[in-house]
């Protein structure tokens, strides 16, 4: 495949836009023909403003039903509507206009080596679940999984330290051609608030599915079906686990993406595309 | 007004039932003709369960669009079906079928003299405020108001201060034919979590939108445009308030009802019944 553009073309600048949104209604992040996706909304809307046709580049592609709190995106636009738009006013016209379940959080501009995707340096994703056979509250219905059993959160956080590091995540990634699954998992801890278990998951990027696949994984073991050990061997093993175990999206968030400070971008770039070459 | 009907009628018991609702699609509480209420979806599906025509008694009559973390209700049904159906077994049928916005937290066989709005203590209501034209996350955009301007939290609870107790709130009361506005406002308390700010409002009970009222006029005091005494004087000169000041139902929730043991209901009822013979 075709290496990206990395940087913007003459005549271009380029724009960091921080956003937000609510996966229920969306079909996911990435554009697909008749589907109502985020990428499709905030590219029609930038078309129409910026009088040409637009193309974002994203830090993490969210699936369908999958929320964000805060997801990055770039997108290059002609150099003399981003000096007339910039900023505050770009933000608060989007707002005014865009479906409230998508929100621009921040509009930056941005230097011209940043790259949503590939100067990343990590990003943190939030699972959350009402366990027990629980009521779930209204209010949050939009935002939790449920599961029947009770689950142990001391044992599912014993599993998840068996994990951390760089490994080959792949029994806990969906099958996608020519995608690496080799990931430094960096954090994965379980804990209860206001009745709702809540897992924070960072890695310097994630496979297919990986969230959710390790989120089942790690309620077999929370419910007592499998012991911690299990999940360190299944790592191992790299034998996939069953689509059953893979728990739904609504209950997912990416919550925060990581960049290094501007003069590192170059470097993490690089570093990024060496280790990822066949993942474009 | 004829007075409610007390205790249940022979051959019928009583259950306590307490709920949870997103407001955003229900036109409130109490039903309407040809409107979606919270009272209509309960008494048709329990009617249609119990085979009788169902009646509820509700604790805390919410305007459309205001939400309940928890409601209570009472209601009688036949001896019989209370007998084959009530605790676990009659909340996991309700809420297998009644809509997601609509939950059944919790159902008990109560004494004969329990009254869901009669015997209440207290009800807790909690209204959110996103401030300072900040960005409302989109899952918390059914939950929350905005205001444009920074809102002073201290002003707020010093206002809020000097309200407390029992007073004629009528200057924060939406008129209603007979009712009346002597309550006794035990708690009114203003903080910020996570960029919302969060009222807890406590009162023996509620004149017509007068959260909201209150509410608005806090946000008069919290922006700078009145001094916290403003409050008291409008409570004292009873001048109701502008309908423009008063904030929408969308931050609005009730939160909770507070009931004495069981061998105070009986003096409680007599003494709720006393201080409002006219507001049934």
């Amino acid at each position: 495949m075709a290496k990206p553009t990395l940087e913007p073309e003459r005549g271009f600048s380029r724009l960091r836009i921080d956003l937000a949104y609510d996966g229920t209604h969306f079909s996911g992040w990435a554009k697909q023909p008749n589907l109502r996706t985020v990428q499709q909304e905030l590219e029609d809307f930038l078309s129409t403003l910026a009088k040409i046709e637009v193309s974002t580049t994203v830090a993490g592609r969210t699936d369908a039903g999958v929320h964000a709190r805060n997801q990055v995106i770039h997108v290059d636009l002609p150099e003399d509507f981003v000096t007339s738009e910039t900023g505050q006013n770009l933000k608060y016209r989007c707002n005014r206009v865009l479906p409230k379940d998508l929100r621009i959080l921040d509009v930056q501009i941005a230097p011209n080596n940043f790259h949503a995707r590939f100067t990343a340096l990590r990003r943190h994703y939030r699972y959350q679940i009402i366990d027990d056979n629980q009521v779930v509250p209204p209010l949050k219905r939009f935002e939790v999984a449920t599961w029947f059993r009770k689950l142990d959160i001391a044992a599912m956080n014993q599993a998840a330290k068996l994990i951390l590091g760089e490994h080959d995540f792949f029994a806990f990634c969906k099958f996608r051609e020519g995608g690496t699954t080799i990931r430094d998992l960096q954090r994965f801890e379980w804990r209860q608030i206001d009745g709702v278990i809540i897992a924070d998951v960072v890695a310097d990027a994630f496979g297919y599915s990986m969230v959710r696949n390790l989120v089942g994984a790690s309620v077999c073991v929370g419910e007592g079906r499998f012991s911690p050990e299990w999940m360190r061997e299944t790592l191992i093993n790299k034998v996939r686990i069953p689509d059953s175990y893979v728990f739904p999206p609504e209950g997912l968030s990416l919550w925060q993406v990581d960049y290094p400070e501007p003069s590192q971008y170059l470097e993490r770039i690089e570093r990024t595309i060496a280790k990822r070459d066949e993942d474009f």
